[in-house]
């Protein structure tokens, strides 16, 4: 009897060149279907996943699903793809869903993070899991802009200019900037993200931070529906999938 | 004018086959000393630390000195090093020394830190900085077990076989276990290290954690100075080189 299982997954993305399949490179899509192949006597898998990650972003609650007809209970299908993954892809759990379940089409709600080392003291342990950012910050302003930035809005200033997605309206519903220590944490709440979005909300916060970008401005960026005013795409490095939410 | 420059150097072991210059691999000293090599117009230039990390150690304040006859100021040599080297070494602070300092003979008191993971769950993001131990520890016996440790003595018995140091006696001045969230936290002070001594007290606390050597055996094994008894060497990467005092 097939069966379809749902999984939440977490990877260090620093060695992938993404989550997606790529002609070259090592991702983690391929690393999974990989062991599920093993599994399956050598019979190509396919995995879905809530949507894709670029090159060196991490996650901490993405997840995917998978159809098989192996009878194997939830508890030995994470131990045995546990075994058999490389120590940077980490299944967290496993279940059983209805067959209509789809990890991307039923997707209601995406939280990501963002972290930022914001210190002079540079941090080898952090180089790959922060941005490191050393210079001073208006973070009241920041967290203004970003009251600006909540709401259902056309975010195509905040998109690479390279997606093709016709229909770039979404809803924020949480954009919150936290300290802790040294770092300054984005958590970012929507109902879907257009390619590159979060990051260009950081980096057009980080503007705003540095003065370059005013607080009244935000409203115009959003209006002009370009890519060209808005700031920098923030690194990947420092973004984390944090969790996804589904219908039901 | 020849100046000696003491710095105190972190750096994220995993990605070398130890601290010292090897005839094969990435070693730490190997990339400073090219770094320092290009600095001096292809001199070779020969760095001396406080002593040697193995492959997948990590260091917070690490201590080196060198010799160079450039004239530049000690903000400007931190900056010249950290722009040349790798990400996974950082030079924290660079200060004139005299010329009698010497990194390693003049050490007073070493701290090394080890940190273990002791949950069910796997953090990916962990793999390389802290031992994933995921059994039930007695703490409380564990830090028996330390209080025996603390002292001068001979540490044949904690020492690797392979040194060939002869005088085994050294004095361990704190070794504390504290709990921090998912973790363990050893905490070792002393005026000397032997070859994996750090590690060997680490893997032999673990069994008294899991009731496989008693505390009361600790003094026997003390006295047995043989290392046939003590327990596992834990795995290089949950440890860490904290802190190097020196004399004066």
């Amino acid at each position: 009897m097939v069966c379809r299982y749902k999984c939440i997954i977490s990877y260090d993305g620093t060695y992938f060149v993404g989550y997606q399949i790529q002609p070259t490179g090592r991702t983690v899509q391929g690393e999974i279907e990989k062991v599920l192949k093993n599994m399956h006597k050598g019979r190509p898998m396919r995995v879905i996943a809530s949507g894709r990650t670029d090159s060196g972003v991490h996650a901490i609650g993405q997840v995917i699903h998978f159809d098989s007809n192996l009878d194997i209970p939830v508890e030995g299908w994470k131990k045995g793809l546990n075994a058999q993954l490389p120590g940077d892809i980490f299944i967290k759990s496993v279940e059983v869903v209805e067959g209509k379940f789809h990890a991307r089409y039923d997707v209601k709600m995406k939280e990501y993070r963002y972290r930022l080392l914001n210190d002079n003291s540079f941090d080898v342990f952090r180089r790959n899991y922060a941005y490191y950012y050393p210079y001073e910050l208006d973070v009241e302003s920041m967290r203004q802009a970003a009251k600006l930035i909540v709401g259902t809005h056309d975010f195509t200033s905040f998109c690479s200019a390279r997606s093709d997605v016709e229909d770039k309206v979404r809803t924020v519903y949480i954009l919150e900037i936290s300290e802790d220590k040294d770092e300054l944490v984005f958590r970012v709440v929507g109902n879907g993200f257009l390619y590159n979005m979060v990051r260009i909300i950081v980096g057009t916060l980080l503007e705003v931070g540095q003065g370059k970008i005013n607080v009244n401005e935000i409203n115009c960026l959003l209006e002009a529906k370009s890519r060209i005013y808005t700031g920098k795409t923030a690194p990947g490095h420092g973004l984390y999938l944090w969790k996804v939410d589904y219908n039901n």
